[in-house]
């Protein structure tokens, strides 16, 4: 397992590319993403306007968008790079390229990575919302991922939104990233703190008088696999002891 | 492997449940990823004002929004579920709960979706982008799920945006699905296209010149060699062959 500085070392290895992005919201919501994901490396192909000063506001993941760099084109955005990916949402387009859903194409992505000479950069590509990437900026591309949607009859919603888009690809990319912080395990509580639980909620049936209008339920064996079967954590038994060790004192005074 | 209707059959049994969200924007984002991974059972708890008009038209995902229910408390909104499941970012608070990362939890809800009664529907609740889920809301959990993130030092910047988080969490949840559409695959070209190539560089060197030059390159079995590993698919084989003809003619005549 890769620790946390090693995989972040590769991930910045991953270059993001958005291709015709205009909207400064979205290029704030996708620098939100790869800061959150450990991604540092934001590329901008736009030939108009550079809308960058819009995203360097919005978002609280400033220091992805002020490292952002732009180009005029894909060829120039891409030259570094080992491997070109395109994203696609797969519509009516008839594909040139071989097709990979996400979660096969993240290993081929990590694999070139982890080549021996551990100088190789990937590029992935993502079009604008309304029009995906043009056959121009496709042919760049060694070959195309896409994330497996529903698909409607009507077919008409096929792109996902931007940022959630590159969002579900980087978290793929990071899948098997460890949990900074464990959960206590809970240990399940021993089989004497159980026997003593066992015990206590017979007394606590006899003083009730369940026992006498219930007595099929209330052997002792009955009784003990139902408390088994609550698999009480070391910290709740005694808290259950307490209770019924109460209500007995209740019952009996 | 899943049909896509049995898929949806199951996705339409979790419930995505959302926890004093208030801005329109973000219950619109929820809903399109709803949407664009094929879940359809939205609920929102809110105890003051309800801020689903704004979300009603803020988005293309129009039948989730319109089929979302509101409730007062979470218990109300979860009473159905066999199963509930709370999000959380894992910042400093004390967690009381066992807590799984996101590949590891997809998983166990899936199994509760599949178990034999087919009845036990699934809620995942997701707080507010800046609070998360108090106390009181993780008490109806019965375990937690985190999305595992880059832990910077000043671990600041924990939550993710509310649309990316869920996109990420369904697409999760999705992942198995398979592409409704495969790429054609590239068959590659067979052995009697690669000869015949071999055939017509070896003429072209020939005529060129070049293998006067680089005799020790220009052996057929190194040619051969070398456009073997190509790898050509069958359309691209007769089209680097025409070009091979062309320029073979024009160095004779």
């Amino acid at each position: 397992m890769l620790a946390e500085s090693d995989l972040v070392r590769n991930l910045n290895r991953i270059a993001v590319v958005l291709v015709r992005a205009r909207n400064p919201n979205n290029i704030g919501a996708v620098a939100r993403a790869m800061h959150d994901f450990g991604f540092s490396d934001l590329r901008i192909v736009n030939e108009y306007a550079m809308p960058l000063e819009g995203a360097r506001s919005a978002v609280d993941a400033s220091s992805v968008v002020h490292a952002a760099r732009t180009y005029g084109g894909v060829a120039e955005a891409v030259a570094d790079c080992a491997l070109v990916v395109g994203t696609t949402a797969v519509g009516e387009r008839d594909l040139q390229h071989p097709l990979l859903a996400l979660k096969d194409a993240a290993p081929k992505v990590l694999a070139t990575l982890a080549s021996p000479d551990k100088s190789g950069r990937v590029a992935i590509l993502f079009g604008s919302e309304k029009t995906g990437l043009s056959n121009e900026e496709l042919s760049h591309c060694n070959w195309l991922l896409t994330i497996p949607m529903h698909q409607r009859e009507d077919a008409r919603h096929l792109s996902m939104n931007l940022g959630q888009a590159v969002a579900v690809c980087l978290y793929e990319l990071a899948r098997e990233r460890p949990l900074a912080r464990v959960s206590r395990p809970t240990e399940e509580a021993g089989a004497a703190d159980m026997e003593r639980l066992t015990g206590v909620l017979a007394e606590v049936l006899e003083a009730s008088g369940y026992t006498r209008h219930h007595p099929a339920n209330s052997g002792l064996e009955d009784l003990r696999r139902l408390v088994v079967r609550l698999r009480l954590s070391r910290t709740d038994a005694p808290v259950w002891m307490g209770m019924l060790r109460q209500i007995l004192w209740k019952l009996r005074n």
